[in-house]
């Protein structure tokens, strides 16, 4: 294990992904872990979005939903997410928000469920899943009249799967711990016990290996603007499995999910497919940005694809790891991620008793950011698009610091913002 | 009736509202009459969106929430909205679809009369309506096992309006036609008949008078990219009278609508008022961009506000109707936008047996954008902001030249483009 700066150094020179951090504008001296939260810029990006506003909006105005491609950007879009999320072509589209997304792949597994298994009442997931897919959940559970189960540990998963359940929904990667699920022994189990399984892949996308025809999966979301650097609240994506695609309307039938919009017909009809999941018109500017977020990925396959920005996101995590156990192991911190690599997103998260608040903040003065999970956890993303090893040796060393000047306990590191 | 070329450029010069043409940037020797579908580009907007992609994003990152004030965005946006609306302040936010919004009071809309008036079973609305409004409200009654009854009259309106009618959810201005309803005595006799009144103002919003409060109507969604200028696909906007505002929540529960939404509780408790009608993350580029179409709005307040723009736009379809008659009246046009004025939206359709979409087409190789509707309308909008009398006589001199040319019936014209 790595625990000089030297070594650090020396890993980031071996490293054939590290070329792929200049693909982004990082503010000079800053430590950027908070890219499950929100990519960085992409270098690119700033051009082809002035691009989309000039030329597209500006000079092609109303043409550019055909010249520039813009009525077929949630399409194409979603196929190049495809790619990294095991998927097939045209089974993925890039619009509205995770939220959204998940209330009309939600809606339709109900509706596969309420016409095959209709005696199935429950739809279950964990009390430590992602608040808005419990918000989403609870909403459609009492407009069905069903019921919403929550497990407190993961373990219980095989015992709660009954006869009642009609479908089990999870996060794949749990955005306050960084656990992430065998998605295929889930699955698997799920069906097994005759439930469907939907995926939010928010903190996977991008970030670790996923195959949801590889896992059976029936259906899934994801966000566009962590991992896959598309920009603040850029769309997310929705996924059905071609086996319930064409089975159901999903309720949000707006103008885009119709056979044939511009026929401006006023009955429905559902478009073929992953189509029927479109609903109304997409913030182009967003998606343009979504597509070259999407560039930097496509930049990672002659290195090595997912496979190597896995075994570096691990590498980087287990760094990580050992160096605030090596370096900080008086500061009472508990390890929440698990050590198990199968068991583990590209984020390492840790508690302590009290101060977790004010430390993120300490940090982030020290120009180390990360964020804060309530009650106690500090979390830090590990990107290895844009993360070198000397960049994890200096958090850790910025961490050190923070505890040995005490400056976290100042009050202005305790204030509270709107958004934490 | 002013009908020549200098008269038309007298009274370009004579308007106080001419100047804020150079707000916008727009192709040289282009008329574009398209502003009801796709508003043009402000001038200040390619700044201020790589303001937000440079600076808030890449050097703000994930602090830009607060600092940038991305958080507040879709509340801010939406009390700019407000006030071309007749609502309040904090009554609107700037979010998601217009699909999705009207999914979202529509719901809201339904909840309520199941509670207060169980027995009515009918979402009452047009055939002519714009069709995403018509499938929405198809998805929501086959859910709620509501009918939907259409009109083909508005006419029939009074008599429609029985004792089973829940709902009715209108566009105040017609896409197709550019007819107007009269919103307050519509909305009056909504309630006369125990129906809540629900307003699509795709079409009025920043292009003709709106007064919600004064009308008493209930709920009402709307566009940010076409009079409003926001952009393509920005978000769209929703108001619920504070009367309703608290009573349900809307089923797109998602984090954003929470009422402490970075506390990541499990179970949802809906923020007060319209923060409910929030639902996920909103993207940023996009609402950036909306929030500098409203300033080409705000502009107009000085000349006069809505009173001016309103007299212009009607200055302008009246011209532009006059025009057409005294120059094209051997063309077989019939005038699809009533004639009187408080019937009367921003724009004017024409029909003609046939014809119609290739004419289109030729009239934008002209250099005069305006767009088709099916199955036989040309489709023409005057934005007072940018247009002028001139470019109304140029428009219609252009016209002449197509129909004089026969060039329309080349078969390039009658080529359909995937959007139309």
């Amino acid at each position: 294990m790595t625990l000089t700066l030297e070594d650090c150094r020396a890993r980031d020179a071996a490293d054939p992904l590290r070329p792929l951090r200049d693909l982004f504008t990082l503010p000079a001296g800053l430590i950027y872990l908070d890219g499950n939260s929100l990519g960085p810029l992409p270098r690119a990006t700033p051009a082809r979005v002035a691009k989309a506003v000039e030329q597209e909006w500006g000079e092609g105005l109303i043409r550019s939903w055909n010249d520039a491609g813009w009525f077929e950007l949630p399409r194409r879009v979603g196929d190049r997410i495809a790619g990294w999320i095991g998927a097939g072509a045209g089974e993925v589209v890039a619009t509205d928000t995770t939220s959204v997304n998940l209330y009309k792949v939600l809606s339709a597994a109900l509706s596969i469920q309420a016409q095959d298994a209709p005696a199935r009442r429950v739809v279950l997931s964990e009390r430590s899943n992602f608040p808005t897919d419990l918000y989403i959940a609870q909403a459609l559970c009492e407009e069905r009249g069903m019921v919403l189960q929550l497990l407190d540990d993961a373990g219980d998963l095989g015992a709660a799967l009954t006869a009642d359940v009609a479908v089990l929904l999870l996060t794949h990667v749990n955005y306050r711990t960084g656990a992430m699920h065998d998605m295929a022994a889930v699955t698997r189990q799920a069906h097994e016990a005759g439930a469907l399984a939907i995926w939010d892949l928010a903190h996977s996308a991008g970030a670790v290996p996923v195959d949801l025809h590889g896992a059976g999966a029936d259906f899934a979301v994801g966000c566009g603007y962590k991992y896959l650097n598309g920009g603040p609240g850029c769309p997310a994506f929705a996924w059905v499995h071609p086996r319930h695609a064409d089975r159901f309307r999903q309720p949000l039938a707006g103008w885009w999910g119709h056979a044939a919009p511009f026929e401006f017909t006023p009955q429905y009809r559902p478009a073929p497919g992953i189509g029927r999941y479109l609903c109304g018109t997409q913030p182009v500017l967003s998606l343009v940005a979504l597509d070259c977020g999407l560039d930097t990925l496509e930049a990672a396959r002659p290195p090595g694809g997912m496979p190597a920005l896995r075994a570096k996101s691990l590498a980087l995590t287990d760094l990580f790891i050992a160096l605030v156990e090596a370096r900080c192991g008086d500061a009472g911190f508990t390890l929440v991620t698990p050590r198990e690599h199968a068991r583990r997103g590209s984020q390492v998260c840790l508690s302590r008793p009290a101060g977790s608040y004010a430390m993120v903040q300490a940090l982030i003065a020290r120009g180390v950011v990360g964020d804060f999970r309530g009650p106690n956890i500090l979390r830090f993303g590990f990107t290895p698009l844009y993360i070198g090893f000397e960049d994890v040796w200096h958090a850790v060393d910025r961490l050190r610091q923070v505890l040995d000047t005490g400056e976290w306990q100042r009050p202005e590191f305790n204030r509270r913002q709107a958004v934490t």
